[in-house]
């Protein structure tokens, strides 16, 4: 990667004296950004490009070259990619649109590009991408005019348009890059190679990604994990919703997970996803130029008591608090400013105020223990002089230790002095609700941060032996999803508990072993072809005597046999009455993510309420808390309404035992219990059913 | 109301020759404005300013004055309005501040200010604002130094500086007023009377409005409910949360209620709500720009893939839908854009698309049934030429009968672009997100006005005379709180249906009317010190023998005893045992806007998921429908998960008797029934519990 990002020479392939082409925009640009390494164009047509030596290939420069940067049309490239291979080149970087965005065709094109450059162990980024800068390492690898700024914010963004909206923004606000990576069709490098090298990248303090589908996402968990416990990851994950992914795929032939899954995915990275540009905007605008706050509390300084109330709004929408102040602060406000003016939160300094009655309000509160960070806000009145509280307020640029940010509100007059503010390096918005969300999420993050500590995955242990005999032999028998008591013995081999249930063929005995186990008891029909038993008949709760379970045995196993005919029936299964409250607990394989768990209460919460949560296996103990906490319903297990709170910690146990379960046997493409039985405190958490399909290519 | 929208003649009191005075600036944007009427400066110190003749009071005026624009300290404030009262002057403008929002003193003089102009019939704005504007009357009676473009956008604010921010944004939008009213304190003139004239007033087709509080609820969602019906109203409440309410109280002194009430008010009155300022901006611009669509298909024309995705994501979140094309679009697309270009929706024009190709683009999807909107994307790339694309786009103007809006994503090279598109009077955002919540507030918007209809609140006859003797009677006791039995006696003289039931004094009366009713029956405590009856054992289900029931009632009668000591027993209560789902009806009153019900799932889902919902008497059948169906747990009631079909007609029905009875007796602060039980369909609802709680002073 560091070929990538640091190349030491740079040949362009396809370079072009013709000004209208990529291969001289591209050229032109490293040259232009200064790069310091050797830099040679490729042209069989040409002895010299924009004053440098040009070369008919890669294999005809008689020195080594460090990275490629290909501009060919897309027929060319697997050729000169094995070309770059015999030379040595360690990094390409492919320019050239054609590849699998075009269908069928392009995707074997590009098939071939990924197999020459892992032949030659070459890393390769695109194809179809605009290239690459390292603006701290002098080069614009990209074909893009536009020259940024210079500075900390590193962007990797799946679109090459999206690339250009940010890279004009970042010239309007003034917020620099360090690198800026157009990462294309992600034949070989993607966001996950990107964090790795990034999150140590001593020139990045933001990484910011547009990212409209995931190759591999658990490693992108795992490095998105490890980069934002350094430095602030902003995710703008789009192909949200079925129309926005629709739409995704026909744009890059990107596959698009589920978005909730995203969304666990970015929970657990404790990455900040943000569902528009403009909020990419403001966040990296924040991140970029102010240090962290250290607690949630904020303090308004305004012109304009309208502005602080939306501001106060805004506050509670954004998870931060409207800080209260110490006596002292406000008896230095008092002090200064004039009758009218609030001292308390949000400080209305007045329609009036003076640069210097501002300047006084906010160093007054950021002096205050309880400010964590201030919003100063403007309303344009015929009464204040916008640019001279927009020029204060510059001052404060790189001395603070709380964040400061801007919101002026207006248009016209106001626009002159936002622009000022921001070319001071202090965040200002248009808005007070673009200031404190952007401030919320420093917050946010802030919090995620320090609560991440170093939680590892909870490992849990079981019989692998026993299921993975169990799986193989189901497996050899054409099955794929297993009867209710297959499941639960794989969930006895890792250790969650279950009723103690006995199948039994006859009436006979099962009234004998109903009397064994204890009445009342639960009767179940036991067939390998019946996935959900209660919708046949094939369920009786609380059967409390020998004769009842006879009779209750001959009348399931007809109205089941008449249900479903031709089903498989072994028997009715005798099972101990558990109590509790019943939640539900699942597992689906993503096949970005791979195990995916969901949790949530059982009944008309899951189903009706949609009051689930899932977290992406392997689980720490923090994702755990957090997905039981997370469900709306979460008092009910508390205990809320007079009931008695549940054993949560045994079933936090079970959650981390699923989760084990599908990590270790991938063939398990799918398994449901539900309901699970959570006792009261200290009474256990008991798998009441247990569904299990498997998937035979594994 | 004309006298202050289109006064004939103004005389301005406290008109000054220094020009850093008010009332120096508001005489003179008058004349600026060319206000076409007689202009009177009244200054006893002064012969003439500004060229006009100037008068030493307003009685020395030798002619009528219709309005008086009052710029004198606010002690002398009450004399000018005594003697615009005897000069005959119509309306009375007071920019004036230092009244209610400095505190006491301030709200006795803004008192006095009330009486004088009732008693003289005489129309007051104000005190402590900023004046208003009437840009079709030629009319800018406000000290602001800035001057609006005229246009059909309506404003009122309760904040100064949020007209300040509009004006100035609208200066830099081109977005024109058509008047603008700073409403100040509200001693008179509030938003409610201003809806009044304004629904009427030609020249403007769109209102809004920022609202801190309001003072007269009622009206204002009956004038609200009126106007929206003719023009989009779109309204921006702040003091939405605990910490925006704490700032605004401290801001205007206004009375904020609380924001669930004003959410179900202004849904009720089909008003647009939004939350930040940005959002009254956007709307604002296509609102007033463009016409309303007739369906929510969208299409999306962009020259950048990325984009297309985030609108069509933003496209689900703000209720739109990515329209599907006839194949005679899709065809005409195929025929004319580059094969490399998309031609489903949303229709990717390619990087490099000229001004051309996007009018086609266009012009193609809007043409096509399933489009009522179009959204015109921009990516900043090298090979596009903005500003044809925004010219091009601007020729749109005027001529569309589908809403268009534009959104160029950047920073420096597209603002001049968005500048260019405005400037023509079409809207354009910075972002796919922002362009596409604004074309879904117009969808919403005529959804709901189409909707609306002439959909009357529906009135229950109840039995008035029996329900006003029963509150005489409870109130002369001295008691505020009725006994469920009291409770149930109003329900039913309203037509409510109650189980049977019969109030035993002995348990041998018990087991009689316990047989009479039919077993099994619940037996409850009857008290009227008891409002909570099982929280103290004061209620057993399902008793279901003669000797039972015996058994219950002297334990009951022990137990309640033991555990509210002095608690007055009228005895035990039998009631017929009722199925049904249950359900919460409650009445609370609120001081602005009077009865609210609420209505919600019984149990875990009030109470945990808190899942209801709100709406304000008297109710139409539009709003009950809502009510009912904007429940999470609505599913439950219609028959998911093999439930049968609750009785809903009759649950709405009980909807509107609980709604009638707070409307007929507002000596009734609150009233709670839970649970309702409402049966499977065709079986009817019942009211189970009956909480009614009177207040002395009405």
């Amino acid at each position: 990667m560091k070929s990538l990002f640091e190349p030491e020479s740079i040949a362009v392939v396809g370079a072009s004296s013709d000004s209208r082409k990529i291969g001289h925009i591209v050229l032109n640009n490293l040259i232009q950004s200064k790069f310091r390494g050797k830099l040679y164009p490729i042209n069989p047509k040409a002895d010299e490009i924009l004053g440098l030596r040009a070369y008919p290939s890669l294999t005809a420069i008689p020195a080594e070259v460090d990275q490629a940067i290909v501009c060919v049309p897309n027929t060319l490239v697997p050729s000169v990619m094995e070309e770059a291979g015999i030379k040595g080149v360690n990094s390409v970087v492919v320019i050239t649109a054609g590849f699998k965005e075009l269908g069928k065709e392009g995707a074997i094109l590009e098939k071939r590009v990924g197999e020459i450059a892992k032949k030659y162990g070459m890393r390769v980024l695109g194809p179809n991408c605009m290239g690459m800068m390292n603006t701290h390492h002098c080069m614009n690898g990209t074909f893009t005019n536009i020259q940024p700024v210079s500075g900390s914010v590193a962007i990797a963004s799946q679109s090459g348009a999206v690339c250009s909206s940010l890279l004009d923004w970042s010239t309007a606000t003034g917020v620099g890059f360090s690198t800026f990576i157009s990462v294309g069709n992600k034949v070989d490098v993607d966001e996950a190679d990107l964090l790795e090298y990034l999150k140590d990248d001593p020139n990045t303090n933001v990484i910011g990604m547009y990212v409209e589908g995931a190759n591999r996402g658990r490693e992108l968990v795992r490095q998105a994990r490890e980069a934002s416990k350094k430095k602030p990851l902003i995710i703008l994950k789009s192909g949200r919703t079925s129309s926005g992914s629709k739409a995704a795929s026909s744009h890059t032939g990107a596959l698009s997970g589920s978005d909730k899954v995203y969304d666990a995915a970015f929970r657990q990275a404790n990455a900040i996803r943000v569902n528009t540009i403009d909020e990419m905007f403001d966040l990296l605008q924040v991140f970029s130029n102010m240090p962290l706050p250290k607690g949630d509390g904020l303090a308004i300084v305004t012109n304009a008591g309208g502005h602080g109330v939306m501001a106060a709004d805004a506050c509670s929408d954004h998870g931060l608090t409207l800080a209260s102040f110490e006596k002292e602060t406000i008896d230095k406000l008092k002090g200064y400013l004039p009758e009218a003016a609030n001292c308390y939160n949000p400080v209305d300094v007045l329609g009036d105020a003076s640069a210097d009655r501002y300047e006084f309000a906010i160093k007054a509160v950021m002096e205050d223990p309880n400010v964590s960070c201030v919003a100063v806000l403007l309303a344009p009145l015929d009464t204040v002089d916008i640019s001279a509280v927009a020029s204060n307020l510059a001052t404060f640029a790189g001395n603070v230790d709380k964040p400061v940010v801007g919101a002026f509100v207006g248009g016209t007059k106001t626009d002159a002095g936002i622009k000022l503010v921001q070319e001071a390096n202090i965040p200002c918005y248009d808005s007070p609700d673009r200031a404190i969300r952007s401030l919320g999420a420093m917050v946010r993050y802030r919090k995620m941060r320090d609560s991440a500590g170093d939680d590892a995955p909870v490992v849990m242990e079981g019989d692998k032996q026993k299921v993975r005999e169990m799986i193989d032999s189901v497996l050899s028998t054409g099955r794929t999803s297993m009867s209710e008591s297959e499941g639960k013995e794989i969930l006895r081999a890792y250790g969650v508990a279950v009723p103690e249930e006995i199948t039994c063929a006859t009436a006979e005995e099962a009234a004998a072993a109903a009397a064994r186990i204890g009445f009342p008891v639960v009767m179940k029909i036991d067939s390998p072809d019946i996935a959900h038993k209660s919708d046949v008949g094939g369920v009786k709760v609380g059967v409390s005597s020998e004769a009842a379970v006879k009779a209750e045995f001959e009348l399931m196993v007809s109205k089941v046999s008449a249900r479903v005919p031709g089903a498989h029936i072994n028997g009715v299964t005798i099972c101990q009455m558990v109590k509790g409250k019943e939640v539900l607990i699942g597992m689906t394989r993503d096949d970005q993510f791979g195990p995916v768990i969901t949790f949530g209460l059982g009944g008309v919460f899951v189903e009706i309420m949609k009051d689930v949560t899932q977290s992406i296996a392997p689980l720490t103990r923090t994702n755990v808390d957090t997905m039981v906490r997370s469900i709306r319903s979460y008092a009910i297990l508390t205990g809320a309404r007079g009931g008695k709170a549940a054993d949560i910690e045994s079933l936090k146990d079970v959650i981390f035992r699923i989760a084990q379960i599908a990590l270790d046997f991938p063939e398990i493409s799918e398994l449901e219990i539900n309901p699970v039985m959570v006792g009261d405190e200290g009474k256990g958490t008991y798998a009441v059913d247990a569904l299990v399909v498997l998937r035979r290519d594994n």
